[in-house]
């Protein structure tokens, strides 16, 4: 018997704070089966506000000791949570299919990710550029008055409160994006489970858990606690001792976060990933092809609609196809994949509910009709994938067709003219991104279309489709409201480092007291920027 | 006659929007010399919400072309912006005095400093690293899926709104440190003129506008507007078309912005910069000194409360001296000192009066004593300078005596040990800067302090005093609420232009539509990091 697959068996239904398993005093939870739409044991024990508190006063009291590790410390903890999730192997890819739905190579593939996230931001903290270090030495003889040695940093802003998303049970969740980018800055992470997946959370949270003990570090780095959803969320925003919030879900959850953290005493930063209709532009040049060209592109968009059941912040939610008989034959193509598509099981029952009345809202628009939908799937929450089509007045003059229906459902606007499409953008909310799908003659549309977009997304893609992020150092997986709540920054992404970071200036300091990133014989090997200018340590 | 000096004749006492005067339809109020208590010619109209909508709109309007500008366009209109300062002369600086009471050296140094800021902008701008541009090049042949192109930039967050201090007419006004970050990352300013310093802020104005047509930009670029404060305020960090707030003044004005901006429909950035009590920490090392040392080290301390009538964000508020003999002495020196300093002229009446209102406010409370108290000034703006002590029970259970007095006044503490001194900082709300006085037999006592300190400021001093802000590229003048708004940045020093970018990314864009930042030949000579390295460019 392997040790993954043993890992069931040990299952506790309870909250992880500071190393202690913690049994909730509230109420219960299970995790569903969508497919089979039964209860999954254990129940999860969900904890109160004084179990909170153990939780973030660990979190404070551990911020200092792990603020200041060196590089290597911080990234062979990085290293030691993907080896652990691996490590859990099976045992916890099935309890993450049986949780979600979701099909094994899409547990497999969000494994990995979730993974070599980890490693990425491993490298970054390695290399330590986010570390920030700027040092302008002294100039004792400058008139008329000395210059002073002053020399900066970024350290970490302190404990953060993460809350997983429930479409990424891993890559999104416990050891996701969030949680991976503030432990990378140096914070204790505070995570509250999603209670769609319990026991998924458990798992990963023993692997991060066990990662702290490996490393050595003091408990309090991680805690992963089970609680009511809404009442527990408000409760850790605005906790006093967590000085940052990283979110995915809904837009009225993550509001409801934003207000909180800003009635705060002293308000601290929210980062949520919200909502998100991820238009695509279908340019003329585009679609000035053979039959065979037009299916294999009607199939890819249909692909991304559907595909994870259409349960992706990037998925196209709309796209504009130019009027004309190319864009009626793609449409064609369209509703012909679409019809002959099944629909797969959702995350959640609620989730399912939730596309359904979306569906019938948009559906009941004026002006909405059906280009083509598939097949239920054999599933209570497998709902048949639709296309909708919509002109464009109908879309500029009500906002409801502006609403993100999360699952696999798209609505097609036909236009005329690149004003037709500027007209279109003026009236878009910020989105994660945008896709233009263009051939060399459409480059001047396209050009005017840029800047425009620029203003309202955080990723501009070109002849491909948004789903599918690439966790990299360029990513931009954000964008202006309610994409997101903070247009300065990503959530994938090494980038993502920064949210949990914040510079401090040491003037003048003696050289015994100077934090090792800003000694002068640099230690840690860091790039710096001397005078302005980087000093690249190759 | 030279052109300078010709300018006064051409207070007009209106609104620039967008290289127009506007002449303000409501009440008008007057610039006033707080040194003979006198108003000021001309009279000022403040503009209504219409009219502020002229200035919001010219900027949304000039957005998009000021942002794509190159690098050396953006540097150009800084280094033009500094030149037409410097050419305002004279009549630049007797305006400033009038409206100020601030002497004369002080406002030369403060307008070099000015210049100089926009000058170390315009370098950083030309050299370009804060596009921040991240490549990762495609690998076609990734298995299971090609690899796509990804490169970042970062751009501007569109339209600023700049609120003025009083107490820095040039280099926290309107062509300061907030208006020069912003127009160095790319962002148009509306800029809201402090009533207590109108016609500075006009000739300031013109210079700006001035730049902005001899550049050839969009004059949308910039507008100066006056309005009645806290009603134009709000209204203009609620107006659609601003994109972040930045803000230098009282914490009442600076939390009602940032609660302006959080109720937006879709909330923006604040910078707010607010309040501040310095903390300075004398250890025992640092006063173990001969009776010239200690007059020495008295009378800087004196110095640093009473320079510009302390009427400094970084003014030293409160003051940790050890009990003791070495410390009874040094408090001798203190009292000797400030007795013997005469009350210099405070910015306004207001402010004045409000200083008086304070140290009567912290002078009854339950264990306050005088230390000292110099004359008053021969205006009536110019209270005398005071210090106080107090007993560290008092400090720690009275949060009377944790508020700013903006003007001439210090707190002294007396402390026995080191626990002492953490038992005071864990009280400390949030500041700016916290200065610790330490020999080496001191560095163990500092080493434990420091930590605890980087919580609770952003810059940390040595055997110095906090006033004197270096204008640089290492430089942090920012800190945890309520210093500021957003621990995440500076409002001084080459980061602070990082406050209005935002990233944006390209997938697969092809080579003709990618941004000159972005494109494979490096047109512009960036620095950029491929794969994670950066690739400088020397």
């Amino acid at each position: 018997m392997t040790p993954q697959t043993s890992t069931a068996l040990h299952l506790s239904g309870h909250s992880i704070i500071a190393g202690e398993q913690v049994t909730g005093t509230g109420r219960t939870v299970n995790g569903w089966n969508p497919a089979s739409d039964e209860p999954l044991e254990p129940a999860y024990t969900l904890i109160d506000e004084a179990q909170l508190k153990q939780a973030t006063t660990a979190a404070a009291e551990a911020a200092a000791s792990f603020a200041a590790l060196d590089p290597q410390t911080h990234a062979a903890l990085l290293e030691s949570i993907a080896e652990n999730i691996e490590a859990a192997g099976e045992e916890l890819s099935n309890r993450v299919q049986a949780e979600t739905g979701l099909p094994e190579a899409r547990v497999t593939m969000e494994r990995g990710r979730t993974a070599n996230q980890l490693r990425l931001f491993a490298s970054v903290v390695r290399a330590g550029d986010h570390r920030g270090v700027r040092i302008d030495p002294a100039q004792p003889d400058r008139k008329p008055m000395p210059r002073p040695d002053v020399r900066q940093r970024k350290i970490p802003v302190g404990p953060v409160a993460v809350f997983g998303a429930s479409n990424f049970p891993l890559a999104f969740s416990v050891a996701g994006g969030d949680t991976a980018s503030a432990l990378a800055a140096g914070c204790p992470v505070v995570f509250k489970a999603h209670n769609a997946h319990p026991g998924t959370s458990e798992i990963v949270g023993k692997a991060i858990t066990n990662a702290v003990g490996q490393v050595g570090l003091h408990p309090g780095v991680f805690s992963l606690i089970y609680g009511p959803g809404a009442s527990i969320g408000q409760a850790l925003a605005t906790d006093p001792a967590i000085k940052a919030v990283g979110f995915t879900g809904s837009r009225m959850a993550g509001t409801s976060l934003m207000v909180a953290a800003a009635a705060r005493t002293a308000p601290i930063p929210v980062y949520a990933e919200m909502s998100s209709i991820n238009p695509v532009f279908l340019l003329d040049g585009a679609l000035d092809i053979d039959e065979s060209g037009l299916s294999d592109l009607a199939a890819a968009y249909v692909a991304s609609v559907t595909g994870s059941s259409g349960q992706l912040c990037t998925a196209p939610g709309l796209a504009f196809v130019p009027r004309g008989a190319q864009g009626d034959e793609f449409l064609a193509k369209v509703s012909e994949t679409v019809s002959a598509t099944i629909g797969q099981t959702m995350l959640t029952r609620s989730i399912a509910d939730s596309w359904n009345a979306g569906v019938e809202q948009l559906s009941a628009q004026t002006g909405v009709e059906v280009v083509g939908r598939g097949a239920p799937g054999s599933t209570r929450n497998a709902p048949a994938p639709v296309i909708l089509q919509a002109e464009l007045h109908h879309f500029t003059g009500n906002p409801v067709l502006h609403e993100e229906v999360f699952g696999a459902a798209s609505l097609v606007i036909r236009y005329e003219s690149l004003s037709d499409l500027t007209e279109a953008v003026s009236h878009l909310e910020g989105q994660l991104t945008a896709t233009i799908h263009c051939t060399p003659e459409d480059h001047s549309k396209a050009a005017a279309l840029i800047p425009q977009l620029e203003e309202k997304v955080g990723r501009i893609l070109f002849n491909g489709w948004p789903t599918g992020v690439e966790v990299n150092h360029a990513m931009v997986h954000g964008g202006p409201f309610p994409a997101t709540s903070d247009v300065r920054t990503t959530s994938v992404g090494a980038l993502a480092i920064e949210r949990f970071l914040r510079p401090v200036a040491y003037q003048n300091a003696p050289e015994g007291l100077l934090p090792q990133a800003l000694q002068p014989e640099n230690p840690w090997q860091l790039n710096r920027r001397v005078n302005g200018v980087l000093d690249s340590q190759g």
